[in-house]
């Protein structure tokens, strides 16, 4: 039989700070131009912070937390995409906590070629506890804070607002699907990426790689709601602001992309 | 560092008939139960496929397809679910081909659990080559032939139609989006299942899951194009029949789907 990758035997190292992952980019994980999408790329960022605190072993995985009362929040993400990946790429992706403050913990990326090192795209992310009764964000318990750091910051954590959106040049409407459900019963939150990106025209989405994503999340969205994603495009920077609005005006998202122009086919 | 699968050195082996490989489910490829969605399925099978030809190098990929101008077409699918997989399972993907016919080829796929072997699911596909510059299927051609036929099918392969809709008890609408297209500029067929599915009313999905899947794809879907997807359920006999039309009524696929009630949760 061609090909058959038998699963490893897990061996656990003694540095558990950074988590290493090889991924094969598949076929239909990449875009019309083979290149991989940003909400796939979103994708394998998460699932790997997910499966680095399983991996652990430290009882602070989405399961150890759930049985608390507690669960992790994405609040913020940027991406820094230096040259997007392709479909059958061979990359590897590394992620580690570089720190936490009382509220938040900070988590890096950096996503290389297999074969060359060569530096595909890099991220940071932040992350909150939520306390499920008491309906909110707490303070980063204790139990979380045994994390190893060893790993120094990739790129500088995003500070402040994402400016607010201007005068509105594109927007579009989603309902929340069924598939888009994660099993915390709303929609996996890479799917706001998904909606703030659709609502682009198709003319600048043919003429432009998008750089640089900072996303801010605010709310979940359930199965069935309405979301209104307003584009406020800048062409002169070649940069778009985003908001996800639902029906009631409560806002879900705010994203800040950088756009550079496509190189011409060859 | 934690986990890292490193790439394995590719032994090309003596039977190039059967491909097979293993997948990690990831937590965002299953659905708010943790199973993998059927739409990730039908995305596993695909890829296999498409992989399969590549590694036996027999100048039969899509990609020596296109430059001869001709393309793979996938008509119909059927899978047919034991036991779904669950998110964080490690499965493995065996494909092969069962035969030909003047127009067609017949793949069949097996999904078990890589630990136990126990089977997650069986399907069996019908393939056709399209000919860019007839603008039409073509006999396949003597050189795809060559690909060496050793298993035997794991089940009947599709015959006749599927049963004509009757009266629509469910419908919903989709445009195709950015992110639905593949390299061939338009919509990869699984969101067709998707779209299925998707119309189908919460209640419906919540209660019941799907056993056997049973898809003909009849016609491309573009970008910005409007879907129209209708539904009948038939809840005595828990089957549903969908087709999927677009504005000016072409109809670009039928699906009938056989359910299960689903387990009361423990």
């Amino acid at each position: 039989m061609l090909n058959v990758n038998r699963p490893q035997i897990y061996k656990k190292p003694m540095d558990r700070s950074i988590f290493s992952q090889i991924i094969h980019i598949r076929s239909y994980e990449s875009d019309l131009y083979h290149e991989a999408t940003l909400t796939q790329i979103a994708n394998y960022l998460q699932e790997a912070a997910g499966r680095h605190v399983i991996e652990m072993d430290l009882g602070i995985s989405v399961a150890d937390l759930i049985a608390k009362g507690l669960g992790w929040v994405l609040t913020r993400m940027q991406i820094q995409v230096f040259e997007m990946p392709q479909a059958y790429d061979t990359v590897q992706l590394d992620t580690f906590p570089t720190g936490f403050d009382k509220y938040y913990l900070y988590r890096d990326f950096l996503l290389k070629q297999a074969h060359t090192d060569s530096v595909c795209l890099q991220a940071t992310s932040v992350w909150a506890v939520i306390d499920f009764a008491k309906r909110g964000i707490v303070p980063i318990p204790d139990f979380i804070k045994q994390m190893p750091l060893t790993a120094q910051p990739l790129m500088p954590s995003p500070k402040g607002k994402i400016p607010k959106i201007g005068q509105i040049t594109h927007s579009r409407t989603f309902q929340v699907r069924w598939f888009d459900l994660d099993q915390n019963q709303h929609a996996n939150n890479v799917q706001f990426l998904n909606w703030a990106i659709e609502a682009l025209p198709e003319t600048w989405l043919r003429a432009n790689q998008a750089k640089r994503v900072d996303i801010a999340f605010r709310n979940e969205a359930l199965y069935g709601e309405t979301i209104h994603s307003q584009v406020a495009i800048d062409p002169e920077q070649i940069t778009s602001l985003h908001r996800l609005l639902k029906d009631n005006q409560e806002e879900i998202a705010q994203v800040q992309i950088q756009w550079a122009a496509r190189p011409m086919p060859k």
